[in-house]
């Protein structure tokens, strides 16, 4: 059975639902997933955005904020709407990058998206993040050191590539055997075709 | 129970499977459903577009395709990429809207689009309208006539209006109580609504 890529962005509203389930899903099928943290900044820069989209299109913004309540409330997920969106992801996703192997990454990845659409915190901030960390009873000081090492940020730049060679183009995406499933409503579909290889 | 308002443009691709479901659907669970033609073309020009977002983001594009013929292959439902996208829907928009209480009115949108995106028709021209028409055992002239009219032409175009009034910035949408939903994945949702309401 083939591996389920999780590719996610900690600014991205959707992503939040998707990274809370996904694990339990997989683990539940049987499925083997991998954490690729990546940038969605590069991708939509390259479209001509330098916003998140639900920003430049104020009305399609409108509705996904309503969408995410709809969502988060079926799952019972809690919701608030951060004062500031998005929230610049680079220092978690280096974290993300860093701690991918680990045990704990998906602990790490749910509790971000947590402090980010349900606590109103600034991910942006290594203070929030070493507090995160902390709080999952990790030490913070050497893994935020590891985040900031050369070897960290390449890995980073080499996820975001290797995701736009695999034609993601948004946030949550999931990649199996090739195949290319986007958004959180699509999780399903990406798990049936991880059990159907 | 309120009503769901069922908002398609022929040019989206995402219509078709959702078009192809909505008034089985809603028959089996006792939701009445309005068909209400719209135009995308003015939403998209106002957001900066002059074409199908799926032509001025040909990554997205290319997803799109895919997931369609996924999508399509669960519903066994024919699908034959156009060789021309999008095709001009204004003909057959207006023809909806001149039939849009009549009772073959569902059978007539669901033809439409399996033209476009099964047959590779070309819907913008009258004769392909008017031959779906005449499939349907429907005299088809008098009925182009009446599409042709100023009465129906503002009819389209109010529908377009309210269409922007509600929220709606893509099709297919769906409308249920002043609720929004767009996307032939958020159509189950739209229906739960009715149902809860």
């Amino acid at each position: 059975m083939p591996t389920l890529d999780v590719f996610f962005e900690f600014a991205s509203t959707y992503s939040y639902p998707a990274t809370s389930r996904v694990e339990a899903l997989c683990a539940e099928a049987g499925i083997a997933m991998r954490w690729r943290p990546f940038l969605l900044g590069p991708i939509f820069r390259d479209q001509g955005w330098n916003d998140s989209p639900f920003n430049v299109y104020p009305v399609k913004g409108q509705y996904m904020w309503r969408d995410m309540e709809r969502i988060c409330g079926k799952l019972d997920l809690p919701l608030q709407r951060p004062s500031q969106f998005p929230r610049n992801g680079l220092l978690a996703a280096r974290v993300a990058c860093a701690v991918a192997a680990e045990p704990w990454c998906g602990d790490f990845v749910r509790a971000m998206y947590r402090a980010n659409f349900a606590e109103d915190r600034d991910i942006a901030r290594p203070e929030v993040v070493g507090a995160v960390l902390e709080a999952l009873g990790q030490k913070s000081e050497p893994i935020l050191e590891r985040a900031g090492t050369q070897e960290t940020k390449d890995r980073l730049r080499l996820e975001t590539d290797e995701a736009v060679r695999l034609g993601v183009f948004g946030a949550p995406s999931f990649v199996v055997d090739g195949e290319l499933f986007w958004g959180n409503d699509r999780l399903e579909d990406a798990l049936a075709w991880a059990r159907r290889c």
